[in-house]
């Protein structure tokens, strides 16, 4: 079972962004840090910002910071806007071309376990994963 | 969240096999029913044959069947086995390159939400969902 690196740089990202939620980073400064690609970081950051959880402040300073504070951050709604689009398995996309599919009942045990997965995760916010200041780990 | 196509393509032949466990079926029997590749279809049982849940007959009539009765294969196991080595994200593999990894508390979570999707699946057996036999089916 793999979340996919999108989502891992994503996370990468927010727990940074926590540590200092007052203060605008940018990407190259966070790519960097992390030796993450830019290019790979920023298309992370555009879904992260199209769903609210990040935004991007302009002019001298500028840069991204969380959207909303920390602890209104659920674990599971970072992976359930991450991985949109990202079938569990085969039947769980539009192109399915499984034959078992109408007479199948894994499917539905297997949704029920990714709803387990996401509702781990609903129970502990980006709050609970900060990152440690920049400044101090320096 | 994705399974890899080699878990997916077990499952079909687990379930395919538990709907008649007391016959043999040979994998290009299998692989054309559902349309898959022989050779990935014949990598995956081999890996189940591995874990002892199929074992092979010899000669004529020969073939896959399961190693143990479906209601002893435990849907959760099913995916240990075939997702082995399969990291959830960078860290959970031995080559972690993440510069975050020592100070990480994300990782103990996502664990978790692992945990809580294979026991999600550890409640059924592969009996809660043995496909139609494939005499009735036609």
């Amino acid at each position: 079972m793999r979340l996919t690196s999108f989502t891992d740089i994503g996370f990468r990202a927010l727990m940074r962004l926590a540590s200092a939620p007052e203060r605008a980073f940018s990407t190259a400064e966070i790519a960097d840090e992390f030796k993450l690609s830019r290019h790979h970081l920023a298309k992370s950051i555009a879904v992260l910002a199209n769903a609210g959880m990040v935004e991007s402040r302009r002019g001298g300073g500028g840069g991204v910071q969380l959207g909303r504070p920390a602890d209104q951050i659920r674990l599971g709604d970072i992976v359930r806007i991450l991985e949109e689009g990202q079938p569990l398995v085969e039947c769980f996309s539009s192109g399915d071309g499984c034959t078992i599919t109408p007479v199948c009942c894994l499917k539905h045990y297997l949704g029920d376990a990714e709803q387990a997965f996401l509702a781990a995760l609903d129970q502990h916010t980006l709050a609970d994963c900060t990152l440690t200041p920049l400044e101090a780990a320096r």
